[in-house]
């Protein structure tokens, strides 16, 4: 318990709060929740992973959440919204005063992977006839936003016209006025319908602190800041890295063993029939390996160099497309060089392979068989693993979910079907 | 080459411009970076990844480079330098300004991956005593530094007091000094010889804006602005995604074939010793192969279930040790939890694969041991997904690069062992 008392330090930033609440085992997360005052859950619980969130949120009272609500941003609020049971979700919008009630609604018009719903409406929007006076005083008395970078000139209409940097109004005459500074050199607003990917690609790209938020009619909405940018960025490296191991939804390190093993088991499941596609190939073939049982004890060698190879390729062309490379006019020569490297590697691989074949069993034939099927199973990755991902990103699936399935089923069928197949030719 | 000229519209920002080179194949990319201005190249330099760039600064003439240099940043000079041959990188060195050379030789002094190497020398550090209209004064007469949210206070010996943040500034009355404003409240200081890995850790718990960054003895270096903290972060995630493929150095997606073969085969050569290893296995079981020739055919189905659960618990733990959230006092309940996914998971495949192979081969006793020996496997395999990243961590190495490979050498050997071993026993 020391341990806990210690990470759950309050002196410690709500982020590393969900972070230290993350790292506890189950029955410890709950107490160490427990003991924290209502202001730390408030300001902890929208920097928690859903899947925790959710479990925590299970356990608290819609009395309680009515509160936690009262010190949250609408986002966040309609964040909980979204994953509790409908009455919970009535009493608390309820229990909102009108304008919260408007802006919580608001968040809630977006999908969740959407900017609409993450948007920031703590912004500084003014009249483009103000004095940099008027501004610094309005500043003054007003509140300064954190990560405010620039502040909006807005119509009557509250139309967005565009936006001065802040350095700019604070190297100005205090006379002039802000349409007599320079506007940011800069056209990139976002829409509130744009998906959080895109939106930290705009991040990445742009070097920005912070970006407006445009309705289709040119209305300010709000804003979208680079620590939000930082959250999603790491959010969706996580969620790629982790779907490469069919792990898409696994938030929460210490998920209850059940639901955990319920959502591997899909996983497995789904590569247990790829298994058994290979085993029917390796079927096909008994006659021969009960013959040659040298083929038996190469066979996987073969699979996995293949396997290994695509997933190289694949690894590249999911990144490629992750990062926008990609596109119609690269893929021709990517594929011509990923083949070029297939050919090196394969020749070398083969011609290795086949001396140590050769070699064990002494038998140039086997060493010339398993060398060809190693040559082509290697092309057929190189294949697959740009293609594959380049396929599935068209149908609007996630390439790094299912790429890796679909690439060792061909890379296993084809080693296998190559290499048995060429061993029942020449061997027997 | 329409593709071309239009994605290098210049109106562009340098980080699009270098996304938009690495984008291009070889040959195009060169005739793109040759159309670009000085001033265009200058900029961009220092968003391509190293692979690039040194292919680019190859083809550059010394000359050139030290009209480059011109307009880079300290950090980014240094960075060109490193990468630069030792004549060239003198030349560089020799044709900067005193102050320059200083900044850049100070950046040198630091590794590549530290912050000391990355700093922003652009402060505003200003003493105590200052007012808040003295303050105005100087941010108009001087430069106002992008990501600049707060001003640092230092005292006569540079050393380091705390900050402001230039909200606080702007809310107070014109005469109030700077040592009767707020401190803000964090004690967060990045020293120059903290690792990048833990600097874009610090940023993405702390939502920071600016972070400075001061020596040994708290005298005020620079600062690290969260934009550097996005491009970071988006070269960790990068690299820890590549390098489960044993990718870590493959920057380019058109590197040239040779260079990407040779990297490749290293890793095609260390998977081929474990395959051979597991062939070898499979090799002391050639009797029982060629009597039981249903072995050979299941035998991929229960090394690839052991090698698809043991990756699922692998990447969860590599992950979770990069975002710091395994320490020594939560492995224990991380092994129970990974250890009861298997026995659940274990039990369901194990009595699944035992039936189909009883039924497709109809023999009991098979369906016996492949059933055990999955259980085995699956068990091994949570095992080794915890353990061996965690034991490659403590050794300082990258369990992303190499936690793989030793998994599924392990998880074959044993899924091969366990399999023909019972088949030995009980099937002949």
């Amino acid at each position: 318990m020391s341990a806990v008392t210690e990470t759950l330090d309050t002196s410690i930033s709500p982020t590393e709060l969900a972070h230290n609440l993350e790292s506890l085992p189950l029955a410890e997360r709950a107490e160490a929740w427990l003991a924290l005052s209502q202001k730390e859950r408030s300001e902890a619980l929208p920097y928690l992973h859903d899947e925790i969130k959710i479990a925590l949120l299970d356990n608290t009272s819609a009395d309680e959440l009515v509160q936690l609500a009262e010190n949250m941003e609408a986002s966040d609020v309609a964040d909980v919204i979204d994953l509790v049971s409908d009455n919970v979700a009535q009493e608390i919008i309820d229990s909102l005063s009108d304008a919260d009630k408007a802006s919580v609604e608001a968040s809630l018009d977006y999908d969740e992977d959407t900017v609409g719903r993450w948007l920031k409406r703590d912004v500084i929007a003014l009249s483009a006839n103000r004095s940099v006076a008027q501004v610094l005083r309005y500043i003054r008395t007003h509140h300064l936003p954190t990560y405010t970078d620039q502040v909006f000139i807005v119509g009557h209409d509250k139309k967005y016209r565009g936006a001065v940097a802040l350095a700019s109004i604070l190297q100005a005459e205090e006379g002039e006025q802000l349409k007599e500074l320079p506007l940011i050199d800069s056209t990139t607003v976002l829409s509130p319908e744009m998906s959080l990917a895109d939106m930290t690609m705009v991040f990445r790209r742009k070097h920005f602190i912070s970006a407006p938020v445009l309705d289709e009619h040119g209305t300010l909405l709000g804003r979208i800041t680079a620590d939000d940018a930082i959250s999603f960025m790491q959010d969706e490296a996580d969620h790629q890295f982790m779907s490469m191991a069919g792990l898409d939804e696994e938030d929460d390190l210490f998920a209850p063993v059940v639901s955990s093993s319920k959502r591997r088991a899909v996983w497995l499941g789904i590569n247990l029939l790829t298994a058994f596609l290979a085993s029917f190939v390796i079927g096909q073939f008994e006659a021969v390996l009960q013959e040659v049982v040298a083929l038996a004890v190469l066979m996987p060698v073969v699979a996995s160099m293949g396997g290994i190879a695509g997933s190289q390729t694949l690894t590249i062309v999911i990144r490629g497309l992750a990062l926008d490379k990609i596109n119609d006019s690269n893929i021709r020569p990517l594929l011509v060089k990923e083949l070029g490297v297939a050919v090196l590697n394969g020749i070398l691989w083969a011609v290795t392979v086949g001396l140590v074949a050769f070699w064990w069993f002494s038998n140039a034939t086997l060493g010339l068989v398993i060398g060809c099927a190693i040559l082509i199973n290697l092309l057929a990755a190189a294949f697959s693993g740009l293609l594959i991902p380049v396929a599935l990103e068209k149908l609007k699936l996630d390439p790094a979910l299912s790429g890796s399935v679909v690439l060792t089923t061909l890379t296993d069928v084809i080693g296998f079907l190559s290499f048995l197949g060429m061993g029942a030719w020449l061997l027997v």
